[in-house]
This record gives structure tokens, C-alpha cells and sequence, in this order.
């Protein structure tokens, strides 16, 4: 059902030929499709500005490509993360079109005329090279979401100068998005001489007492620097989602 | 020194009336002031668009008062948070002008001109009545800052019912701060049907396993409603600082 | 030894032809059989109406298949929880009516007049569709045990307006058991609304900061809606038992 | 409002004296009342057959006392828990038939006709002497509930003779509340001979590694025993909450 | 020091041209024999009763194998733990008297004459069939060190009186060892009623909130009854050395 | 009830002047007195060796003198532990004859006669003159149960020569109980060099990440010193109950 | 062994009487000085640079008074750390030189020819206001071991380029201490531009997810920058123990 | 870049043949390189004295082959540490020269002349076999910065007459790097009698409570040696980093 569909049937509505009664299950009746291990909401993209996003982590190859085809049939665009290479390939064979992200591991079916973007910049920092999987993740997701993205990868505290070379990259941007593992000391680096809103997220990089992501997340919590919004650890999605609601926002 | 000051300052440079390396020390002189225990940053209300917040946990009354002296001198607007009740005594008895805000643990001095309000909506929401200390923090932090703001307080999940009520105050926030403790819910259910950056804040509240705010804190880390930002357990004031800084988004 | 069997035996005590004591021995001698590495209790049907249920998780094939045959001797009912595939392939061959649930990795074996059901029901219901093997072992074991189960799966907070949809369901039902992971809210936003007694599972399902099922687990016994029993993680096994009992109160 | 106020007006809806919108707001405007701090939900006694509990932990005595006055108004029966010895007084000044529980901190204020008992007996149990305190919070509130309850207190495992002579007390009750700090040893012990639906309460009792309840919260959520449904530590009140629920299934 | 050296030495003390004390010096200096990768220790089995016991866990099977070489030129007996599999087969080519126990994962060298057994009597327990081969690591340890051994495997709680029953096995012990996974209840209800040293050893089954041994390991702690010695999680061999030392005192 | 009047009532059964529901009931009835808010149980003197010890914390005064008057009664022997100042002060003016250890908060009642040591020794060490407060509960609950007791106090590892001059004490004793805060390292290194029976507890004394005795704890769970049994935080009791029963092993 | 002792021992070792060898054996024995309740090392101002100090932690008046009376007949330097108020008070009184440092909350007593200083530098930074105290136990310790010392107070990075300014300061110092609370970001930024041995010290400043200085101490433990050496939380006077090791290294 | 290619450059800017914005460029260009997933810091070398150091752990093979690549180009030496075996093949069949450490899973790539040593001693010393990894990490991070390298392997507690035994050695080193896991106790008894600088590792080696480091790195922090600086888990590059700092300080 497309916004047309609905127009039509809210007029429909207005003018006394639907009743209320009649619309509401209409629209409620469409808004939910149950596959029977998964309930589809199609109506999030009006009421959240993005469909139905398929998260593969738990879910066997079997139900991700049913939730494929009954997402394809209805959105103009659709994104899965956390994909196993494998589930890929079994999507790739039934929508070739698809394309996979192999460090992000985001599965992305987008219909071209939809890749206008937002005017804003959301800016994705990572401390180090082995926080790029998050960051791409983040990359993705921001991209379908519609926001434009730049990256910066491996600027990493450990030579603090690098960061301050780069002030001019963060003035330019909207929101950032700072990815930072071990001892997640970036974000309140950079929160330290910018004022844009600073989502950061942990990752489970590191080894020891990183503790999977825990010691970078605490020192997120704590931050000296104000105002820093935390994700979950290697929760590049969330932090796309909320990016672009920043970015978007009128 | 203010705006024009500075400006001032810059046009010696440019017309070689001052040298760049004194008009750095001047700024740099001027934008630290080093009272021993604790060095005041003036400059970070041009960088950052708020003045040196004295947070006033683990300071005693002396180094309060003096950190009040020397930012007043500067400043047009100044915030204290975590003030015990006997501090603000010692406060008031300086600065007559000073308001407290007893659940907030807030003391604002604020010059009257600078209330103008920014158009956007910070929407401050909490569970229980307990959490509305938190609330009463990061409130008193958005209004200082120039943020407009509204409160719903105590529409807790248990009754999930009151919060389908408030869905026209939610559309009409730009950004909203939801606070909870104990389950934490409250964001994940606010955040299931709203597309407002959302930012959470898990409180100490709460008893037994609640573990001091731990409980919220890894409901709103784990929420299901994608992209919301989480703070620190009782952080209230930042995130004021960050609903602040979306809000003020060009 | 069937009821038939105990009553006789007690007679015979009654009478005096069996001593108390030869009575005692019998019974005893007879409800715990030593298997070696495992001690048969084979009087819990009587006690508290149902078999020695085989947890598969840490015993191996051998252990297991003797467990089966020395149960299934005397039993009507047989359930075996956290049963690997192969497993269930030495199982099947021996037992070729054994049933496998492949989500639920469960192994059944019953016989059919057994299969009377409870005219009260038992409702399953999850967040999301990796919640789903949890919620097929609680309702084998729901179903073996004898009582009448339904399953809603898939209806998480994310989209609330799903659950307010299914309020009839929950009305129809006796009894419920809500089975979450990652930030575990729905059996807060069910207790809300339904007085029924709710069961909660927390699931191992989710990442970083759902610490195998801690974020949920947490949530639920700090939940704002009052009355919830929880589980160990992943225990559908253990709220089918506490289910049934509570579904065959007289 | 009282149910006859509510019958009447569902007649005038029904002979369309009242529209359906008036009537839905007469019940929710009723049903809600804004204290400012706190919203009073006075048809949860209608939804789930009790009224607003005041939960007193976090909220100061002028608060309280406004909870107290509103609902009283309302409801034949209130209960107020975690009440300080200060706060009771407060309260008996203007309620002189409010009735303390000092070791379970509860107040009750109840209309004598309400006091018809369920048939069923909810047995509340403790390992100790040190966790009667929660034991009665959870009798207290059965009670106002209109459960009949029995106890049994200090029968911990130490000699675990005690608990074998009370079999037939067991017996006699269909629903357990078993209440232990420590090691938590109780429930698991009681659940190996009772088929009864059992709900075992940790509590904060115990010093060193019982941290503060966590130890026997852990020994009831692995309990060996099936089908045991935990609560918070300390909870006594949501234990009752349920056991009711369970006690007045039909 | 070679055996030459150690015998030319000894002469010296018995022909007096050496002194006790001065023997004993140079022995001590001799007693630790440096492989590089690890000191040889072989004087303990004077100091503690008991000769360099192989923790093979974090070795590889050439530093492994070496440890054998080394020791059994020496000792009359030698023990290896946490032996895998493939490991036990490169010591068989070897030494093919070398006895493996599957479930405890040992490795026993011993020659014969050793084998006298104490009088007293350790007895191991467990509570599941899961527990059994940390009860076999034990078992082996003790027996290796001289002490009688008998075993009682899965008397679990959830059957309480199968505990009862064993009263009189209990009582001809002189120490026992009980093992649990899960909740850790059996050493509290054991403790309840004897009055022997009482060993016990918390085990990693279990699944959840069993924490791979925590929850166990702090019932243990915890526990109600008095005086009971806690072991490592999975550390049979450290209990059975422990009750050995109490078996043999004089 | 002493020894005599059960002797007398089981020769009662013996000649059938007595039946034997009789006499069980008369053994039963005694044996556990119900006080209301407790049930002492006077037999365990006879099956464990010692009387009710009273475990004061959690409990109040009246509930404390309560128990010393039921007790005093009946065993000529009793321990109360974790008392208060003003605890011992009510309990001195009712029991004059009361001792009170000041360091070790315990109060001892004990007649005369039964003041006869077992030959074997407990020797109680600590690492800081801060554990000296656990030592004296175990050193006072040693006494009380008969044992022979030594102390070294402070012979901390900071000087590992300290404890190394010690060595003859050591040999002397029976049963070692090492206390130790902070790194708890001192059970580790006196396990090096003897090889009697070793329990080890930890106290929470130290800061920071000593985590009030969890550092210690872990410390001697995993300690490289085989055989060592490990007690609760601070259990200075339960250490002496233990290394009381070993001492009196016959 | 009193000083009579001590000088006629020398005296045999000037006149050459006495062996080196037999007067060190002599003095050895005598270092230690059992108190009861502790046991005085004198000797190891010379085997470790620095006398018993006295950590008070734990200890009641009465036993820090006795220890400082026999200190200070022996060292020509005594520190006292982590004393109350009070019982400085009480220390005052007996020794009048004594000088009190509120902030580090240490109690120096030292004779004044020891004053001379080391050549190298101790730099001890702190990040915030709240961190001082800790800093001012390592100075007050690194002043009395010797070293010279200066401080940097409250550069925390929420402003970086406060520490940059501070290069020179940093390229002065021999050895660094950095004080950190909350996200303990502060060792990681200046390990990312010097190269001089750094010791990081977490405080317990903070609040919420600071978890009493884990988060800071999680932050240094992993932090990007390598070859940081990190302390216990708080402990300033290890702290300085290490940097003045390393500042005295030849 | 070499030391004389800068000189040359910064003689360019005292002569005025460079201008400063000039030499800056070349400098900053030079120094950082961009690779697209990681930026080399070249001038680190000059900065800290030693190169990008390239941690494996989470970058793939082609990835560290073009950081190899670059780095070579311009360093006299280079590391690579947490290397899998298939990694090092691969570097091999590019760099044949590199240089294994199988147990430190590191790869060296020094030129000959570099390799004169510090004359200052690092002494590494490992409580057991297992901790070997660890200490070859540490032992070839020291030896490529160039610091003189002896090890002391298995020397650990349980028989610490081993570690008294070797006092000489561990008087001759300058600093000490003490690595252990299970109870971590080695540098506790080390640090009791040695007043060098002590630099501890806890390992990840041990079972159950040991959790995986965390019981070892606790017992360091909290150690009753003064003045142990604390790396985390497994971190034994960073220990050699710190000693090297320390052993080269003038």
C-alpha cells in the first residue's frame, strides 16, 4: 500500500463512503502481514521513516528470505544487518540486486530513485582499524536511511594530534557518529572541542579487561565531555537510525 | 572579555597593531584562569555555547564559591548542579539572586535578557514520580542553555494506557528526554511509535536487582525501539547538553 | 509399578498381610532405580504428576538412551529437554515414535490416551522470533504435561499497537508466559494491562549488552507491573511447569 | 467513582443518553488524576482488581500524604509499603485508623467490609528470622488483596527435619510464597516434595558473597526443583501480588 | 646433580664426613631440576606428601610428555589432570601402563606397592550426572594419594529423601566432597544433618544464570550450614587433596 | 533436656514403658521450640556437637535476649556472634556472667566444666592487624566448641620472611585458618610449605578494587597451593566450625 | 634489642669482634617488633628505601599511636596515610611536629636533614578538581621517600588543549603519575605525546556507571597508548612508591 | 625520513630556504600516512622512540601486509604482535627475514646494526608454564626497543623457597616484569623483598573463578607490596614498553 492507496482511502473516509470502522481496519489489517515466526510492519516507514529492517543475527536463512519477499513486494527500499556471508548468497540467488557490505555485514535493496540525500552530513569517526566493521554498519544504514555520510577511520587517541588535524572535518558535519573499542577514549576527545550532537558507540575490540566492549562503553558513560549519547556495543545501526533522525530533524 | 572585546583583539592582529603571538596569549590568558584547584575555561562558552558548569560533587563549599566568583565576573549565565542544600546557604548568601531547585540539586544565576527561548520543543518525560529529581536536573540544565521545555512526569508503563494518551504532546517535541529507573521501559514502549531523537536516561531509583540504575541502563542499551541514546544513570544534565544541542540545529 | 499396584500394596498394609515396613522398602526400593550415574525417581509422577524429565544438556548418548529405556518402561510420558540432533537420530532409532521439535529440542514420547488436555489455557507468547525456540520447549513440555497451549509469537514493543491488538487472546488465556531477550519489556508492557498470572523467560537472544540474557532478565524482576514470576534464562521448560501447576489449581 | 456510579453510566451509553466519547472521557478523566507528581490510575482496581498501591521508597512525606488523601477518596482498601516510621506517623496524624506493620513497613487502610476472604490459603514460608521483614510485606499485602494467609517462619534448611514435619501445612495451602537470604537453600528443597505453583523471594539478608540478595536469587532462578517463579529481591509485594492471582484463578 | 652425586653425598653422611644439616642443604639446592619451560619440584613429595602433579590444561603434549619423563624417573607415583583426549594418546605410546580416566580426564602412573590405603573413608557426592567428572577428578586424586574412596552420584535435592536415605553412607565416611552444579544446594542439606568435615566443590553445568559455576560457587559460600570448605569451581582435585590432608591426620 | 533425660526416655522405649511415637514426640517436641519468629532447635547439640549459635545481625535486641533465655535454659554452652555494643549491653544486664570480645563481636556464655581443650591445635593467622576482628570471631568460636587455639596476627606477605620464621609454629599445629584482605596472598604462600589442612578466609578489608573481599576470595579459590578450603567474606565462624570438626577427627 | 644492644653490635663489627656477616644476621632478627596486634619491620627502611608506614585504614587510635611511638624511636622519617581527622587530632597532641594534609588526608613526621631531594622529577596530573586528594597522598608520599615533586591540577581533556599547552611541563618530568575519575581518559591523551614512564591512577570520583573509579580503571587498563602502568583505585601512595623507584634508578 | 633528512629540513627553516608552513607540511605529510583503513604515524619513532607497532588482533592478512609494506619502507625495525600462525606464512613468503616467536606469537623485522642493547637488565619471570606466552610477547617487545632481556620461567608460589633462591638475579636487573594467573600471587612475594620497579601482568591462564585474568589482575592492584604497577590481561607488550621507558631513563 502506498501513500496514494492511503490518500484515497483517508479521503474515502472524509467523504462518508469509508467509514471509520472500515479504514481503520484497513489499515491496520495492512500494516501487519504475520508470517506466522515474525509479525511485518509495513506501517513503520510512515509512522518511523524506514521499513521494516531485518535483523539476521538469531534468525535461520529460511525465514530471512521470507522476510525478504514479503518486505520487497511493499517498500522501496529494505536493509538486513548482521548477515552470515552465507545467508548472502542465498539471498543474492533470489534478488540479485542485492548488495552486501562485506565488513558491515548489511544486506542493502534499494530502488534507485530513492538515493536522494539529506543535506546534512552525518560524520563516522573509528579510534582504529578493526572498529571499521561497526562504522560500516553505521555507513549503510545512515545511507538508505538517506543521510549523506562521510568517514574518518583509524584517528585513534593514541596520537592525539591526528584528531586535531581534522577539526575542519567535524565543523562541516551534522551529527557525528565516534566508534571507539579497548578504552573507548575518542568520543570524549572529540567532545571535547565540538559542540554536534556526539552519538558513540563501544566496540567489543580489545582483549583482556575490554572485557567484550565493557570498558569502552563505561568510559563513554563517564564522559568528561558533555552530552554524549551512548549505543550499545557494536550497535552501528541504532546509531545510524538516531543520526539521521538528528539530521532530519526541520 | 566579550564578543566585542575579542573581536577588537582580532582586528589589532589583522591590521598589525597587536602580533599573533600576543593576541594568542591574551585569549589563552584570558580563557583559563588557574585558581589552584581548578582551572576555569572561559572560552568555552564561544566554543561550545555554554559557560564552565560547576558540578559541584566531590568539591567542597570554598572551591564552589570561588568557581561562582570567577565565572559570574565573565559570564552572563552560570549553572551549578549536585548542590547539597547547606552549599546553596553559602551561595545565597553571596549571590541573593541565585534559585535553587530542590529536587533538581540546581542553582541558576542567570542575567534576565538572555531568556530568550529557542523555537524547538525539549520534551522531558519519566516514568515515576521518583525519577523526577533527574528530570528537575536536565530541565533547569535546557532552560539555562535557552532551550524551551515541557514535562509529562509519571506515565509510567504499568499503566501503558496514559502514555497512548499523550501522543500529541510527544508529535509536538522536537526532541525528547525519557527517564526511568527500575524496568527502564518506558523509552523502548515511547520510542515504538515515535520518530523524535530520543535520548534515555536510567535513574538509581528502584531496589534489589535495579542495582542502582544497572537495570535501566541495559533495558535502554538493548532497546528495540532502534536509535536511542542513553546517558549515564541520573544524568540529567547531559542530556539537556545534547537535546540542547539537536534542538539548536540549523 | 501403576496405581493399581500402589493400592494393592497398601491394602496389603492395611490387613497386615505386608508389614509397614516391607511396604515402605517396596515402595522406596521401587521409586529410585540406580542407573549407575543417575538415580531414577520414578514416584515424582505421583508427587508431583509428572515423569523424570531427561535434561540432556551435559550427559551424553549412552546416559541419555539408558535414561530413556528405564523410563519408558514404567511411564506413560516421557520428555526429553536440550536434546542435540544427533542425539535425537540414536534416540529415533531405538524409539521410532519418538517426536523431535526441532526449535525446541525437545524429544517426546507419549502415549496417546494420555493426551487429554486441561480445559484451561496456557498462552506463549514472544518478542521476537529468536525468542521462538524457548517458546517451543515451554510449550512441549506445557503440552505433555496436559495442559491447553497457544503461542503468539513475535508481537515485541517495538510496534505496541501489535499487542494491544491481541488484548482478546490474552483475556481467553489462564495463564501466560511472555518470553523476551535483548531489553525484555514485553512482560512489563502485558503486565500492565492483564491480571493474569504472568510468567516471564528471559532469552539469551541479542548482543553486547544483553549479556546472554542478564538486560532482560533484569528488566523482568524489576518490573513496574506487579506480580511477575521469573525464569532463568532460556527456561521454557521451568515456566511450563510453574504454568501448569497453575493452570490445574482446582 | 464507585461500580454503581460506572454501571449507571454504561446505561445512559447504552440508551444513548450518554454518547460513547462522553462516557470515554467521563471514565478516563476519572480514571487518571494529575497530582503534579504523580498520576493516581484509579481504574487499575476495576483492571486488575487492586487499587493504586503506594510504593514509598523515593517519594517524601508531602507526597505521600497526597497520595493517601486522593486515593482514600476512591478505593475501599489502600496499601502503602516501604513506609518509614517518620512517614507513619505523618500519616496517622490525619488517618488515625491507619494500621503499621513495623517489620513489614506496610500500611494499610481498609473499610471493614472488604475483609471477605478467598478460600484458598496463600503459605508464606521463611528460612529465617532475619527475612520475616519481607515475609510480611507480602502477608500485608495478600491480605488486603483478600487472600487468607498462613506463615511459617524461621524452618531453614540448617535442620532440614524442620521443613519434613510441615509437610501437611504445605499440603493444606495452594500457592507458597518461600522467602530466603543467603543461600537461598529453601525453595529448592520445599520445591523437591510440593507440586504446588511455588514463588521463591530472595533477600537482601546474609553479609560478604550473599551480596546483598544476589546469592539466593542466583540458587532460585538454577533451582534443581522445576517450576519455581522468582521475584526481586526482597519483593514481598509482587510475590503476594501473584500468589493472589493464582490464589483466585476459577 | 646426578644419582651418582646423591649417592656419594648420602656416604658422606653416613661415614660422618658430611653433617646432616649440610646434606639436607645440598639436597635442597638439588631438588629443583629447570626444563626451560618448567622447574621440576621433586622434593615435595617429601615436604607434602605427594610428587609434582601435572596440570596439563595450557601445556602443550611436548612440554607435557617431557613433565613425565622427568617424573617418573623419580617418583613412585604421578598424576596428570585435565588430560585431553589426543594427549592421553602420545602418553600411552610412551608409557603404556598409564591409565586414563575418560570422565575425570586424568592420567595415573603408579607402581604398585603404593597402593595401601589409609583407613579413612572420603566420600564423594554429587548431585547430577552432569557433576560426575569433576567427582572423577577427585576420585582419582584421592585414590592416588592413599585414601579409601566411595561414591554416591546423583542424590540431587529435587528428591530430597534420596539424601535421607544415604544418612548411614554418610556416617561411615571420615570427609566428604560434595559436588554441585546448577543451585548448589546439595552441600547445605548435606551439611544440615552430619557433622563430618564437609568438602565442596561448585560446578560449570548448568546453563543461564548458573554463570558457568558462580551461582553454585556462592550457595556454597553462603551456605547455611555451618563450616564448609569451598573449592574452586571444577576443582576435584583440589578437594580430594584437601580431604586427604584431613583423612590423614594423626 | 540433657543427655541423662534421653537416655532415661530411650530406656523408657526399650523396656515399653514408653511407646515409640511417644518418645518421638517427646525428642521432637523438645528438640525445636518454636518462639514465634523462631525455632531453636536443641538437639543439634547432640547431632552436630554444639548449641544454637545466635547469629545476631538482622536481629533485634528483644529477638536476641529472647533466644539467650530459650537457650541458656537447656545447653551448657552458648555463642552469640555479630553482636552490637548496646546489643551486649541489654544481654550483660540480664546475663552478668556474658563475656564479651570486643574485636571479634562476640558474646560467650559458657559454664565452667565444659572448658576442656581437644589436644589438637587451631592456629589462626592473619596478614593485617585489620582481619584481627575475623580472627578473634573464629578464635572465640573455636574456644567455645573446645578446640586448642593459637594466634599469629599481622604476618603479612609484605615481608615474606616474617611468615618464613614462623615455620616451627606452623608444624605445630593441627589445623591452619589463614585470614587475609587486600591481594589475600597469604594462604597461597603458607600452602607452599606445609601440608596440613589449610582454610582460608577472606576479609573485606582493603579499598577500591578490592571490592570489599572479592579480590581476596578469588585469590584463594584459585590458589597455586593445592588443597585449600575456602569460607565466606569475613566468616570467621564458619572457618572454626570447620577446622573444629577436623581438629576433633578422632 | 634496644639501642644499647645495637651500638655495642656495631662497636664489635668497627673492632672487627664481630664478622659483617654475624652482626646482619643479628640485626635481622631483631627487625621486627611484635606489638600484639602487629608486627613492626624496621629494617625495611634499608631494605627498601622506607620505613613502616602506616596505613590506618582499619586501625583504631589506640593502635596508630602505638605504632608512630615505636616508629619514630627508630626512622629518622614516619608516614601515616589515610588518617581521619580525629585521629590526627589524637596524634597531635603526642607528637606536635606532626603535620596534617587534609586534602591527601596523610600524616608526615619527618626530621629535617632527610629533606634533601632527588634530581629527578615526579609530575603528578590530575584531570579533575575531585581528584586532588589523591594526588596529594602521592605527593605527601613522594616528598617524604625523597623525590622532588610538582603538580599539574584539573587539565582534564573536556578542554584538551589544556594539556597541550602543558608539553614543557610533561618534557621536565621524569617520571609521571596521572589522576583520573569518571571516564579516566586523562593517562591516555598524555601517553599518546610523551614518552616518559607513566603510572595511572584511578579515583573513585564519579557517580552512576563511574562504579566507585571501575570505569577509569577499566579506561587505563586497556588504554591505546602503551606501556602504562596502573595502580589500585585511590591509591595515590602506591602510586608514588613506583614513581620514586623509578626516579631513584642509577 | 631519517634523523638527517629533518635536520636538514628544520637548517632549511633557520636559513630561510623552507618557510615554516613549508616544513610543517613536509613534516605532517610525511608523518601520517593514509591507508584508507589505518593511519601510519611515522613519526612516532622520533616522538617515542619506537615504530607503528602493528597489533593483529582483528585487522585481516591484507591489512597487515600493507601496513608491513609501508612500515619497512621507512624504520630501521618494526613488531607485529597476536600473529596467527597462517598470518606469519603469509608475511613470510613477502619478508623472509621476519622472525617467528611461535608461544609470543610475534613477528621481528630488525635490521642488524640496530640491535646494541641497553646496558640496564629487564628481568621477566612467570609464576608457571602456561604464562610463557605472555612473557615471550613481553620478552621480544623489549628486546626489538632495545633493552638487554633475562627470563625466569615457572618459579611461581607454590614453592617459594624457588623465588628466594634466586634473589641474586633479580638483584642485578633494573627493572622486573612479574607475569602470573590463577591468584596472580608471584609479584606480591616478590615485590615483599625487591625494590625495583615491578611491573605485573595477570594471564588469562587458570579455570572457573579465575575468570579468565580477572582474579590474577585483582590481586595485583590490590597487592600489599607498595608500588606494583598493573598491565592488563595478557598484555605483555605493554609491560615491556613501560620497563624499556624505565630502563632507559638517564
Amino acid at each position: 500500500m502506498n501513500p496514494d492507496q492511503i490518500k484515497k482511502l483517508l479521503l474515502g473516509v472524509k467523504t462518508g463512503k469509508t467509514s471509520v470502522k472500515e479504514a481503520l481496519s484497513a489499515l491496520k489489517g495492512f500494516s501487519q502481514e504475520d508470517l506466522g515466526f515474525a509479525v511485518l510492519d509495513h506501517h513503520r516507514h510512515l509512522r518511523q521513516g524506514f521499513p521494516e529492517v531485518i535483523f539476521c543475527q538469531g534468525k535461520n536463512d529460511r525465514q530471512i528470505l521470507a522476510l525478504f519477499r514479503h518486505s520487497l513486494n511493499r517498500h522501496p527500499k529494505i536493509l538486513a544487518t548482521r548477515v552470515r556471508p552465507e545467508t548472502f548468497e542465498a539471498i543474492r540467488r533470489e534478488f540479485p540486486d542485492a548488495r552486501y557490505n562485506e565488513l558491515g555485514k548489511t544486506v542493502a535493496a534499494v530502488k534507485p530513485r530513492e538515493e536522494t540525500r539529506e543535506k546534512g552530513l552525518v560524520l563516522i569517526i573509528t579510534a582504529g582499524t578493526s572498529d571499521i566493521s561497526v562504522a560500516e554498519e553505521a555507513r549503510e544504514t545512515a545511507l538508505i536511511l538517506g543521510s549523506r555520510v562521510e568517514t574518518l577511520y583509524d584517528v585513534g587517541v593514541a596520537g592525539i594530534h591526528r584528531i586535531l588535524d581534522k577539526k575542519k572535518a567535524l565543523e562541516r558535519a551534522r551529527v557525528l557518529i565516534v566508534i571507539a573499542g579497548m578504552d573507548g577514549v575518542l568520543p570524549s576527545v572529540i567532545g571535547g572541542f565540538s559542540d554536534r550532537p556526539l552519538i558513540a558507540v563501544p566496540t567489543s575490540q580489545g582483549y583482556g579487561t575490554a572485557f567484550n566492549g565493557i570498558a569502552p562503553l563505561l568510559t563513554m558513560l563517564n564522559s568528561c565531555a558533555s552530552g554524549i549519547g551512548v549505543m550499545n556495543i557494536d550497535n552501528g545501526f541504532g546509531a545510524a537510525v538516531l543520526a539521521h533522525r538528528i539530521n532530519t530533524l526541520k
